[in-house]
């Protein structure tokens, strides 16, 4: 008999009452009533365990499966049947049941609470625990959201390099990729490290952004988005930040700061939606056990029309509440997740760009405005958590772009291609980005970066 | 007045029959005709471009129009007329024509044909090509297709690790990954390098496959899928070789060899179709001047059924031809590309699945078959290419498998937690492995890896 998942045993619970099925997973629980006996079963398809009924008359093998433990791998053989007034809509009456694979008492994920510290011990077991199945889920269904987003609005996919040979992308600390034997570094005759005998001829390292190169491709496609890996070297011990994430990077062509904000709104909430949609089960159980004012928040966020505010008028807000800040805030300082929660939270009450940033504390590639102190930049800031998106308009004009690489001390030759794009059919542009472990973070209320990642990669973790 | 996409211009042109829009794109080339004149413009919303007609009567700034040079950025307002006689089905009668960016003489995509070789030392500028412009359209439908593909069956979407701490993965040879200074090492009291003050604690590179940890998932989600960038430090300087590239790895529980061939079929499938369905222009492009037979093989894989035969079986048929090949064919040698070729392009004439290869030339973590001999792999043979699809069903018998990895000389507690997976309900498995840039390729005609990523990272490689 084919074998049925149980997502849709519960998709189409209604033409197959009183029929035999074949349904495969692990036993979550086993309830052994001498007679009869429970076994919830998940096989990863849906959320939601099937519960499944073995009496001891039907079942020639009764006390071998009650003896089973937790975490067995079965195949489950028996009659559907609906069950409208109990708390599962229905349940499986075992007609036979198979040991593909058994467990032991040893198993780590017995039926109890685990914290989230021990369950980072054992990463490749903790997708079957209700939390991490449920967050991975979400985390799948985000992805699948977003390159559905873009995809249906005539973007191109495009895989920026991760290995890159220019250290000037500036947006943090790099690793080093190589293939040179560290027990014996090859020298050149001034005693430097000789990187003609590396893989690429030259020092290299992982990308911390693809968004230069996804220019190179938005002068040609238009619209486009990245959907890849970064990384961060940086030593920073804290719950939001791994060395290891995934970005995504639109970029656009012909478009200024204003449709760069009305994408990135129109994508959040698609976001949003699609996972409200298709993880409705995910999201009930995240509300519940981990952040009560999920679904709400999420909702509110779907609904809102964001606001747009200026940096400027926004420092002008903040510092009539500087008495509650650690931080004091005066024009010309970074904003810190303080104030922009409180702008988010308090002030808006709603999701809100900030714009127009003071130049010396944005990128080079920024757009300076007209004041010739501010940048075309645009941050969204969410309740809940604070900056989520960071984006700006593109300096298109290459003198302007020159003179902005030349005053932070760089070389204009050094970004030759970047800076064609400016001298051949340059046009305004936009983009921004998103990364997407922090989305996951604020779909699922999970509070730690390392706990939305397969296998997180921080300072001194690099296991499995 | 809003800007309107050529690609919706080329759809909605019914509608639009003598209409105002405006469209923003590059020109690709210009003619001065002296009272008017032709600009053929692109804006990558899709491959074809706009005709926009100009004439000296209508337009003020006619003359500095047809001064511009190829590859200026331009901003078009004019009336849209349909012309079912011509070859183009319609243009835009141009009422005013704004110069977003400038180009210059010098710009290096003049109206003639470039050689590709030429074409990777400009990789910013390529992707405004036909060619690329193509290539690299079909690259981001084949991507969504495969999304679609396994989201539509239920698979969840996993992130494995990129910097793994792993270095037996065995697949081959690997970059390293630290924050280590090369110009002065940490050492041991004993002499090597001191990994301790690595970022990670310890000795890390990128990864070469997704597989070992995507199998962690499928035995809690069942079945589950990889799509991300891997790595090989292999100094080969071939045509379908890059040291950067991106994999595709399904993994799926309670699945047999069979199993894992239908789902290898009908992905292959679903992507060409996609591909023909949403790419019909840039096909028609490659089979006029890539590949002439690049739409009739791609027609014929769609709708072949895919061949199955093991691999002694075709060794059997091979030796009869031996004095054929370069390299003769014997039970126990690995199949070479010619042999490949053989069998789907003269034997099968189709696709064809070779499977139960010697034990001794696939990897540890393939399932023995009953004959102690051979394992339960699958090959994909395709006309035209060879070797498209790796895969096999995976040893799930903890005995057997911690058997193969000593006979292999390797520890099985530096994979304790792949062998948990063979501990804690195990179940029979299957999986298999698509390099994303073989398939672009193959959906091509394109044939050199380097001109299907882009910015490709080869030995000596790593610009822009």
């Amino acid at each position: 008999m084919e074998r049925m998942k149980i997502a849709a045993l519960f998709a189409d619970q209604e033409q197959l009452d009183g029929k035999e099925v074949t349904v495969c997973g692990w036993a979550r629980t086993i309830r052994d009533m001498k007679t009869f006996g429970f076994i919830e079963l998940n096989d990863g398809s849906c959320f939601k365990n099937l519960q499944v009924v073995m009496s001891a008359d039907e079942l020639n093998n009764y006390k071998e499966i009650a003896g089973q433990n937790v975490g067995a791998a079965l195949i489950v053989r028996g009659a559907v049947v609906l069950t409208p007034e109990a708390k599962q809509p229905l349940e499986v009456k075992a007609s036979s049941i198979e040991v593909e694979g058994k467990s032991t008492p040893d198993y780590p994920l017995q039926k109890k609470r685990h914290s989230v510290e021990f369950l980072r011990t054992i990463q490749h077991l903790r997708p079957r625990t209700n939390l991490f199945s449920a967050t991975f889920r979400v985390r799948s269904v985000a992805a699948y959201a977003i390159h559905e987003f873009f995809q249906s609005r005539g973007f191109v996919y495009v895989h920026t390099p991760i290995i890159t040979g220019s250290d000037c992308e500036g947006a943090g600390e790099m690793f080093q990729v190589t293939t040179l034997d560290l027990n014996d570094v090859p020298r050149t005759e001034d005693g430097q490290v000789d990187y003609s005998k590396d893989f690429f001829g030259k020092k290299t390292s992982l990308t911390v952004s693809g968004q230069l190169n996804a220019e190179n491709f938005a002068m040609a496609f238009g619209d486009v988005y990245t959907f890849g890996p970064t990384f961060r070297a940086e030593n920073s011990n804290t719950q939001r930040h791994a060395a290891e994430f995934w970005m995504i990077e639109p970029e656009m062509a012909f478009t200024d700061l204003a449709g760069d904000m009305d994408v990135a709104e129109a994508m959040i909430k698609h976001i949003i939606r699609r996972v409200l949609e298709r993880c409705p089960d995910e999201i009930n159980f995240f509300n519940s056990f981990v952040d009560k004012g999920l679904k709400e928040r999420l909702t509110h966020v779907m609904t809102s029309d964001f606001g747009r505010v200026s940096y400027t008028e926004a420092v002008e807000i903040l510092k009539q509440h500087n008495d509650q800040f650690d931080f004091k805030v005066d024009w010309g300082t970074d904003l810190q997740t303080e104030h922009e929660r409180f702008l988010t939270e308090q002030v808006f009450k709603r999701p809100v760009f900030v714009t127009d940033y003071p130049a010396e504390i944005k990128a080079f590639y920024m757009r300076m405005n007209d004041d010739g102190k501010t940048v075309a930049a645009a941050d969204c800031l969410v309740p809940g958590i604070g900056e989520i998106i960071g984006g700006s308009q593109r300096e298109e004009r290459l003198e302007v772009l020159e003179e902005r690489i030349r005053q932070l001390g760089m070389n204009p030759e050094d970004y030759w291609w970047y800076c064609d794009l400016r001298r051949y059919g340059s046009c305004k542009h936009a983009g921004f980005g998103l990364g997407f472990e922090r989305m996951v973070m604020y779909l699922t209320g999970v509070s730690n970066i390392r706990d939305v990642e397969l296998h997180p990669r921080t300072v001194g973790n690099a296991e499995f």
